[in-house]
């Protein structure tokens, strides 16, 4: 695998070749430009509600063969226990079998195929807050390109999107969700009305725990290898979905951050983060994906909580706050 | 999926036909004693330790189509964070692709096969204790047999012995950890003398993070697809391996469960046990092929410490006690 290099500031630009020159106009070029500005802007907003005065850490990393990233964490605030907003931009060659998994569709005939080469480049977040109350953000938007397989002659070159913004509480707040929800569907509604709810449905079937039969949360937007518009008019959407984060997500923690809470709530927070784990690190295709192609651990694996709890058997009582949660995550409902 | 019922009280047996006499010698009913006394006799050792008056929990279950298992948890404990011995017997029919997960060796040529017929007994224990200074201990013996897959003529019946007992330590106390592989060394060498450095390279080889780079622990020993002799022999093998577990381990406790220790030695614990959340829910056999199996998830999963933690790209400073565990989890080691 090729390791990173660290860099003392991240460079102006990871591509190479055209791409490179700070005028170019290919989709590569704009979608670096977009995620870099979104990392920009959702790290200051986040830095702006935390009180504690705790400031994003930056680590840019390259590759020997062109790509890297940057990692901006923020630990330990007084808001936000862990929130991490990464972007990369990644040349690399996939195993056959992690271009299996990561296009399932297009993989039909490839079973001999050999290494692919791909460009990947995302921006990638997970925020989580102290407070019991203020759920857990995740979002996530990328652009990938693939060429051919090599030996699977007549196996096309790929372009796709992908991305999607979810919420995870540990408690039930019927306000908070539904404006989060409405913020997705107001941005969704300006390119097609039918995107809200295939990709609302789309979220819940991918954020499922399957051996808990359970969903991560409470969902958002989530979709994939979205090919099916041309490439103007679905970077046009991402940019909306991208910029719809801060406004989706802020007010939220804003109502919650001081919501007083017991030692009960934390521990039933920490149980939830126990889950946010499982689906991570046994589902999540972008955390699998980058475990299988060598990416930068720090980077992907910062998508943990802090701190998570595993109880044996654990069943809230029917009926209670931390049920109600429980019952929401088993049967996804609309709310709006 | 086939979902377990609860039972009152664990049956006298969960085999079936035959091998469910009481005086049944068939292999399948010689091991189900087997695990069910290593059961008593492991929670009994641990409650005798457990000085907070703690007891083992007991959760008894069937399911439709014969089989079942016995969870025994002690969670919260004064020495003991949580410690779960699980037995459990299970007759199923196992996707392909989970075939091939188990038996890689076995499934050139079954990639049209279809579900698989087996039979699975063992017994798993992960024992968590609170101490720093007092290592997590793993153990697992098991015994499969499957029919050959369907629609892949020609394929064969199988059966094998796998399992293994290691330690994992936060803290490298070279005595104990000597005294743990003298124990495991001893067993093995009744048998083979190249028993031990076989089992040991392979339980280093199989607890390995490769993402990290890192061992789970500091080893101990691990099998698989055990079936190079006579079922006799490799009975009474297992038999002297879970026998030794006791022994290997109780006198570490003793020694370590009150040694004092600050927040700082409590926080690098949590973050090894973060280590060992990443290596059961990415690559251990048992829990991911209970998880795809439809194994009792709350069985397969006890095996999760407690409590974990992750923190961002930390390093522990070079010297330190704690560089120490983790360059010898880098770097595995001879330990007699």
């Amino acid at each position: 695998m090729e390791r990173e290099t660290p860099q003392a500031a991240p460079p102006p630009t990871f591509l190479r070749g055209e791409d490179a020159s700070s005028d170019s106009s290919s989709t590569r070029a704009r979608f670096e430009r977009l995620i870099r500005r979104v990392q920009a802007d959702v790290c200051a907003a986040l830095e702006a509600v935390e009180e504690g005065g705790e400031v994003f850490r930056e680590d840019a990393w390259t590759r020997p063969g062109g790509g890297g990233g940057i990692s901006r964490v923020l630990q330990g605030g007084r808001v936000f226990e862990k929130a991490a907003v990464n972007v990369s931009v990644v040349y690399g060659v996939m195993p056959p079998e992690a271009y299996r998994a990561a296009r399932p569709d297009a993989a039909a005939g490839t079973e001999k195929a050999g290494p692919v080469p791909f460009f990947a480049a995302g921006v990638s977040s997970v925020i989580h807050p102290n407070n019991p109350f203020a759920p857990t953000l995740h979002f996530n938007y990328r652009y990938f390109e693939t060429e051919a397989p090599q030996d699977a002659p007549g196996a096309p070159r790929q372009w796709w999107f992908g991305g999607g913004t979810d919420l995870t509480p540990s408690y039930i707040n019927d306000e908070d969700i539904k404006h989060f929800h409405a913020v997705q569907k107001q941005a969704c509604d300006k390119f097609d009305p039918a995107f809200y709810p295939r990709f609302k449905k789309w979220c819940d079937d991918y954020f499922h725990i399957k051996h808990r039969g359970e969903r991560r949360g409470v969902g958002g937007i989530f979709f994939d290898d979205l090919s099916d518009r041309d490439q103007e008019t679905l970077l046009d959407f991402i940019t909306e979905c991208a910029e719809s984060v801060i406004p989706a997500y802020l007010p939220i923690i804003e109502r919650r951050k001081d919501t007083p809470f017991t030692e009960d709530h934390r521990a039933w927070q920490q149980l939830r983060r126990g889950r946010y784990v499982e689906f991570n690190l046994v589902y999540d295709r972008g955390t699998t994906f980058g475990l299988k192609t060598g990416g930068r651990i720090e980077s992907i694996l910062v998508s943990l909580p802090l701190t998570a709890r595993w109880e044996y058997d654990h069943k809230p009582e029917e009926g209670t706050e931390e049920w109600k949660l429980l019952h929401t995550c088993i049967n996804p409902k609309e709310w709006i």
